[in-house]
């Protein structure tokens, strides 16, 4: 697929009939009009998305794509380098965060290596190898524009397996030592903003390290000037794969009417990539948590998001998105199953007052 | 039991030595330090709670107390008095919030009848019958001494099932017209508040209903007066039959070693008499999420709780402890299959910075 494809992809539109009539069955139920709060929005949200009464969150995907980053070299993260190929054994060996949470909701589970600086070779491991991790952004583009084509291709291909295994619900994570840095930069660089409104600890930088992470953002933004001029020249110039492989999957998951929920900063910042490409995708994000990553807050009030799960968590891997899928399982449990003040000859509120 | 006897009970001593392997283990996992926020702490303060380095959520046992509130006469709500009743068979039925997500649970679930106006007979009820409904307690006490004995008994008695049927979780939820008016009373007299700090809108009474409700709790302060003078003389006199057994069931709980999910605004102000009793009860005390009820999160505030879920919910009957399961379920299967750095080959960080 070209850039053309990308910058003019369209969302599928989300069924309004169905969105009503699950409004309407919300205020049926045996409750209080409202007090299951967001409970309530995201059942409705779920049905206008799955054109359906009764919206449904059982099969649920997971990719984690992975890849390293040249920027790494300048000291960015407060872990080594080769531990991202090792969190990718991690991964399909199901010990790290994500393999564990995919296990208990029997979620499908697969991990995406766009290419990491330590070679990684494991049957559970999906090889979509672009390069040894990207060119360090400091000093130069991140990424060709035919590796930017690749790693969006490659969340497309994520995708299109979710969509073969009929997933209700599909969520991306990432893993990539140094990939805090280059979302923050994308972050700054969409929003017009400085490093210093951007930057976080990630897996827990010290002090000296945030600075260092500030200095290498600013002078990184000023050395790409003009060439941040559009969303895919943003990654291009600061990206990562695993960062373009999720806003490619975004997009896709969009075109195609796939319901997605969306992890911590990372992965917000690929929606953030999705929804300035083509502000339509926003409808088919279901925002999973709020990272304690200082700065998330701030990408999901630009979306305008209510994330579900608020747990200080910041490990990202899409494990805030997995811990969500329990609260939409629940908000379609009882959407679909509570019985009706009809049914249950349940007297409806008075206001005597 | 005596008056006595509740105004002197212990809680069983958590396990420090359990609390402190629980931390270490934490540090081990193949994750950045503290990077699972929340999800860390519970699995570490279930450890202390269960003397165990591997803590478990799977057995859960749901207690609903359902009871009449003189004070409903008062105009104090929405919704007419006879959904109390109407809402017990509800939950029998299988039709309630908390039937469904109980359902989902695999948790075991009852319904205790303290007294209704209309009478219910139903074989999944189980009959502990004080009264019909507590006195108005803008005009008189709540109810006697014996009534109050009586429901803390009803209390001790589900947590004596929950043990039996070997829970390792214990989650009481409660209904009842006009309970949020009661609620807001005790919460007021233990903390010396007036009724502008403590009320809400409970199931969404309109503005003047809500004018009604501090009226009322003011008038009812003022009219018990020294009699409010400890947290069993506040039950008796503004009390309700319900609150007064999540009371008991708390403080038995403490006392046997069952580790409890607090649910909301209500339940919490049963836990903040359980605390004010006996304060080290807190220790067995989960939180389980944060209310949309005004002045629910200055309970929380009081306990120096962090709460697992906010989702604007505001419903009460135990439903957002029974979210909370998830999340407390996903920490302990966390916490127990993680790889560990040394299992899984994942070097530490470096903080080369």
């Amino acid at each position: 697929m070209s850039l053309d494809y990308w910058q003019n992809i369209q969302a599928k539109p989300i069924s309004q009939v169905h969105q009503q009539t699950a409004e309407k069955r919300q205020l049926q139920l045996t409750k209080p009009p409202g007090s299951l709060g967001e409970l309530e929005s995201v059942a409705v949200q779920l049905s206008s998305l799955q054109y359906t009464e009764f919206p449904v969150a059982e099969r649920v995907y997971i990719s984690i794509f992975a890849a390293d980053h040249g920027v790494a070299a300048q000291g960015v993260s407060a872990f080594p380098q080769e531990v991202t190929a090792q969190m990718i054994l991690n991964f399909a060996e199901g010990g790290a965060a994500i393999s564990v949470l995919a296990k208990q909701l029997a979620a499908q589970f697969d991990i995406v290596n766009l290419g990491t600086v330590t070679p990684v070779n494991h049957h559970n491991v999906v090889d979509a190898y672009i390069a040894s991790g990207t060119q360090d952004f400091s000093q130069t583009k991140a990424m060709t524009e035919a590796q930017l084509l690749m790693a969006l291709e490659a969340g497309a291909e994520s995708v299109g397996r979710a969509l073969s295994s009929k997933a209700h619900l599909y969520i991306t994570g990432e893993m990539g030592i140094g990939n805090t840095t280059s979302a923050a930069a994308i972050f700054a660089a969409l929003l017009s903003l400085n490093a210093k409104d951007v930057v976080g600890r990630g897996t827990g930088v010290t002090d000296a390290g945030l600075e260092i992470k500030k200095r290498v953002i600013d002078q990184a933004l000023a050395f790409h000037g003009d060439a941040l001029d559009s969303p895919l020249g943003i990654l291009t110039c600061v990206g990562g794969f695993e960062i373009a492989a999720m806003t490619g999957a975004y997009l896709k998951a969009a075109e195609q009417g796939m319901p997605c929920v969306i992890d911590g900063f990372i992965s917000s910042v690929a929606a953030l990539l999705a929804y300035k490409i083509q502000p339509k995708a926003k409808d088919w994000f279901l925002f999973g948590h709020c990272s304690a990553e200082q700065h998330h807050q701030d990408i999901l009030q630009h979306l305008n998001a209510a994330p579900l799960v608020n747990l200080s968590m910041r490990l990202g891997e899409a494990s805030g998105a997995a811990l969500a899928v329990n609260v939409i399982r629940a908000a379609c449990q009882l959407h679909n199953t509570m019985a009706t003040f009809g049914d249950a000859g349940v007297s409806n509120r008075v206001d005597n007052n």
